[in-house]
């Protein structure tokens, strides 16, 4: 039992396709030993995918939608099908293994696309296995970072350098799929460090809202919260799903679409989703935003108490794409 | 002694302004080892940077020009400063190390930003340390792994998405940075392989030439071989240098430049350049180029022997940026 639980994943299990020796979907080893071969595609190329969440009282906040978008980013960069139900065993036995004084610590899985084939200690690997060589997963559950704040932030934008119309035509840039190649995203966190701003929302080089380096962006306009149509290329949010359902149950109403830069500025309230919470923007590129902190945290337990999981499962956008 | 040689770097030696111990600059351990943490940025956000390039018969190719791209990198991307005489033994020690048969062995040098500080292991690392957590390095020398060719390839034009002109606007897309989110990298082979060609050419929105997924492009016109330059927000090619310099020294002419795609499909002839070896390019979006291989052959015994490397040196774009 520990406050930070490290666990190795089974990849024989936990991917649809490649059952084959069985045993225990995860693995629990010290969170100090090293774990990842030099020759892994995640240290070599950042080639894999990952989701993270909070466990909030030994609930992890929208597990099986992370599940599901793990299983999408999976499709996106061609790597073999995750088990939702056996990620999910995984994830339990490392929450089973914590016992930090944290309530609300950090799970994060992560999935590489395993030993790079084309290197000495990979080829070695293929040789002796049977078939291609399987995924490697790392799921870890942190009750010792840096911790979760609601604390009104500040925020500006910053162009991710494409056009709105790029993800049709050019998938390969995986628009859309949590990858492990963050390395822009913390560059992005870096400019706002210098800018003296909490954090970014991206847009488009035509004007249009894309999503923050680790966050979803929500708009309010009275009684409405918009949130880009993921479809753009963008991940779909799965705090921001949790909003969504919140507002719902509370007689409010929701919209997926695409939302213009000009128009983001002229909501009533700015709120940034990511990993179990909800943030409020108290200023976007200088202009200041009203805060209902009262809304926040009714917001936040809804989510925490698992109370929108249901109806979170069902939200998305839906017709045909803009 | 080994045909697969793994040092763990000693950044304490390795980076200006870290030096606390002192000690070796590199440590061998055994290539099967696990050396990275699941708390390190490189596992959990591609956050680093790398070089790669051929030793020959014991020499490294291009090794100054790598060393200095890495320093040119990590000043992208707000990382301690690289000490080149320092890289350059601990290179020269894991070089010592290898006894493979390969006579052409790939030398790859991975920097990772360190253990991430808004982590339990990273908060109790810093605890433990005085000043900011240190980067993490590995360097291999494999010469076990998927060799060199130099067949004649096919190519095909892949977009990357982005304007000609965004890199001095946005920064922090780290154009120009060899960082280790190479996950939209890897999806361009995947699209290639795909398509049936064996490497991309990566254009801009706005019609001009950019690079290859992990090399550069030359294009030839007569007797003179141009490159984009790389102000555009690309890598300044090592061995794009070296053959340069093999051209100056055979009294040809050499350019910088923007390169419309347009134009490259013109060229004479097409060369795709990477990690110490001169590749010719047979065909691009199916049209055919020739290929003469006693040039190539030239080219590439030039480059390996090291007749080129003090005039590559020298060798860059000048004057303003268009």
């Amino acid at each position: 039992m520990s406050a930070v639980v490290l666990g190795v994943g089974n990849a024989s299990v936990l991917f649809k396709g490649l059952d084959i020796s069985g045993g225990d979907a995860v693995t629990i080893i010290d969170a100090h030993d090293d774990c990842a071969s030099a020759f892994d595609l995640s240290v070599l190329r950042g080639d894999g995918i990952f989701e993270a969440t909070t466990v909030y009282d030994g609930f992890p906040v929208s597990l099986e939608n992370h599940l599901k978008r793990l299983a999408h980013s999976a499709a996106l960069v061609d790597m073999p099908e995750p088990d939702v139900d056996a990620f999910t065993d995984a994830c339990q036995g490392v929450i089973d293994a914590y016992d930090g004084a944290e309530e609300a610590p950090m799970l994060r899985i992560l999935v590489s696309r395993g030993l790079d084939p084309t290197t000495g200690i990979g080829v070695e690997a293929k040789r002796s296995g049977n078939g291609p060589l399987p995924p490697s997963v790392w799921i870890f559950l942190d009750g010792e970072g840096d911790g979760h704040s609601i604390e009104p932030i500040t925020m500006a934008t910053l162009t991710r350098g494409y056009p709105s119309d790029i993800t049709s035509k050019a998938p390969w840039l995986l628009n859309g799929a949590k990858t492990l190649s963050y390395a822009v995203n913390q560059a992005m966190h870096r400019e706002c460090d210098r800018r003296g701003v909490g954090d970014a929302v991206t847009t488009t080089t035509d004007g249009y809202t894309l999503e923050c380096p680790n966050s979803s962006i929500v708009a309010r306009y009275g009684d409405t919260y918009v949130t880009p149509d993921p479809r753009i290329g963008i991940l779909n949010g799965t705090s921001q799903r949790e909003l969504f359902a919140w507002a719902l149950e509370e007689g409010k109403r929701t919209a997926y679409r695409k939302l213009p830069v000009d128009e983001l500025r002229d909501a009533d309230a700015l709120y940034m989703t990511h990993g179990g919470w909800v943030v409020p923007v108290k200023e976007l590129d200088g202009k200041a935003y009203a805060v209902d902190m009262e809304e926040i945290r009714a917001m936040n337990d809804a989510i925490h108490t698992g109370r929108t999981h249901d109806d979170a499962l069902t939200i998305g956008p839906s017709g045909e794409y803009e």
